[in-house]
């Protein structure tokens, strides 16, 4: 699909609203955290996806646009938030995503990207060299993976309660 | 876990705003009809709820809460929104839908389910007996498959865009 900035912006500047409906009138047995850092609670997506917005994308996208010298990203810490969403709560944090969100997109609206831009490249420190469309695109796909790891384990919860209907249900295989 | 009507209900009543906020804005080469079986749009999803609101979840549950004498459920025809979705626009198929999900929740808490309701039967014509608990559990389940469906369809269309992020995500597999 031809890549256009406009597009990516539709689904991002949603993904807050989107992620607070699916959540914020859920009783706390659903959404706080287990501290497992191999199974995260919809707590601790929303505190990945605040960390990603404060230490990833526009981080990231800034180096590339700017072309500086040193253009290697600094390496994403996966599980920051076990940490940085100590003592908050669900609420708090659903609000200071959608915040951020709306100031990583305001600052992207500001650069008035070109499809030149969209090809100059930074340096993953593991993937090696990629360019920002690629990054934009994945920022995309980042957030609509961890709405589907959202809606997943919630449906996980109800594996045994639908009885034989869970043949049907390939969401719970 | 244990069943509880109130909260499947948390999660039933917000599914049309989740729908429509990652929908709504979205430009129609992401979201119409491809008229395809096996391979449902966002607009072929909403559809699908809407006919499985007017056809499935209440008139079964209706069957097993009356107890009628006949307990078999109609079969439901996962194909009916193709046709009934026709000459529809996107926006007025998710008004339609949360305009009906409303109605649906509303006869639910108008029968005042107790533990004793959800452990009634009816029969399913291919699964057999089930219970009334397995029947909500299952539309509950059903409204975050077809989330996922439409996240997962979202993401795909980015698969070449992300480049060498692709190995990360593992939506795109």
């Amino acid at each position: 699909m031809k890549f256009h900035v406009e597009q990516a912006v539709e689904i991002l500047s949603k993904t807050p609203e989107t992620v607070k409906s699916l959540l914020e009138n859920l009783s706390d047995e659903r959404t706080k955290t287990g501290d497992n850092r191999e199974d995260w609670s919809p707590f601790d997506v929303v505190g990945h996806y605040i960390h990603a917005e404060d230490t990833d994308w526009i981080p990231r996208a800034e180096i590339i646009f700017k072309q500086d010298a040193e253009r290697t990203f600094e390496p994403f810490d996966r599980y920051a938030m076990f940490e940085n969403s100590k003592g908050k709560s669900l609420g708090e944090l659903l609000e200071t995503f959608a915040e951020r969100r709306r100031k990583s997109l305001e600052t992207l609206k500001s650069w008035n990207l070109t499809d030149a831009h969209l090809q100059l490249k930074g340096m993953h420190p593991e993937l090696g060299e990629v360019t920002l469309e690629q990054l934009l695109a994945t920022w995309v796909v980042h957030d609509l993976t961890h709405i589907r790891q959202i809606v997943t384990g919630l449906a996980k919860k109800y594996s045994e309660n639908v009885g034989v209907w869970k043949e049907y249900l390939s969401i719970l295989k």
